[in-house]
């Protein structure tokens, strides 16, 4: 059995959706970008150069993070995880300069997954530090080039959780969570130590 | 260089200062247990039972995490370690079922250390699943048997930092920041990888 890190923005919590959403709800009129048109890891650097302070805004504003909506099949894929006995951990990057995000995003994840899943997130802004050298270990997150960032050599292997914003980037691919098993077994197989 | 990871309440901040104070204001002619006469790590333990439920509704009250003292010389001794260029990280449990604790410690981090600290703070309550394998990696924690918690064998060596409550235990001791030096760098060197 592995260790299981799933990040959470992008790949539990759809960030994308709530910020189109919000983007509408403020400038009915404006530029919206659509979450399947978005290409690039950054939204805001997808919007014109006028607009991403709106955007930093809206990412910053009260409520942001802890409203938005879930990713369909996240929850579910995460007891199967658990129940299959391996160790779940959500591991979640924080915004930097943004004092609510983290604590909003706890507060997601006890409102969508419970309480007990609030003590198995991980709040790290440099994911090379955490996971396990001594059992299988993967880390599903929606970045590219995440396992490159940080002070360390990570100890996971990545798998892109699939979006709009990260076609064409190499590596194992989970396209939606009911997937998971035939994704992620056979990654979890070759990290066998 | 190594990574050092530096646990928060007990070793940065003055949890044992702070509910003493909490529990003074609150209760004047209470049985009040001095920072210097606890024993066991659990403080809500060494209370009598009629006490237990004033010392859990202190540690989870507004402004608790957020207000506590510094523990003398660990700022300076977090800046002379990045100074050293080690990778230099807060690592911290927040409470269970608190959910005031994680954000008021970031918080407090921001406070007491600056903004760029609140990005080297990992919240995390298996501290067994952070660090780095690859390079000499040192806990600093006032915990006792931290190192067999959570789920991995971790890859750092515990430093224990000096406590009341953690007399007698084996393993290298951080008496006060100070010393840094000459307790941790034998602890890495003997760490090589």
């Amino acid at each position: 059995m592995g260790v299981l890190l799933i990040d959470q923005d992008g790949v539990l919590a759809d960030f994308e959706q709530g910020l189109f959403d919000a983007f509408c709800a403020r400038f009915p009129t404006g530029p919206a970008i659509r979450p399947a048109d978005r290409r690039g890891f950054y939204a805001r650097e997808q919007y014109e150069p006028e607009w991403r302070p709106a955007v930093n805004a809206i990412v910053r504003s009260k409520g942001f993070y802890r409203n938005l909506p879930e990713i369909a099949g996240g929850r579910a894929a995460l007891e199967e995880m658990r129940a299959a006995d391996h160790d779940v951990f959500v591991c979640t990057a924080p915004l930097s300069d943004a004092p609510r995000c983290a604590p909003e995003k706890l507060d997601w994840i006890e409102r969508h997954l419970g309480r007990d899943w609030v003590d198995r997130t991980i709040i790290v802004k440099d994911k090379s530090l955490v996971g396990n050298w001594l059992k299988p270990c993967v880390l599903v997150d929606d970045r590219p080039g995440v396992s490159a960032r940080g002070v360390a050599s990570p100890p996971w292997a990545h798998v892109l959780f699939d979006a709009p914003y990260n076609q064409g980037e190499p590596g194992p691919r989970l396209s939606c969570w009911a997937d998971w098993r035939a994704v992620l077994d056979p990654v979890l197989a070759a990290q066998r130590r």
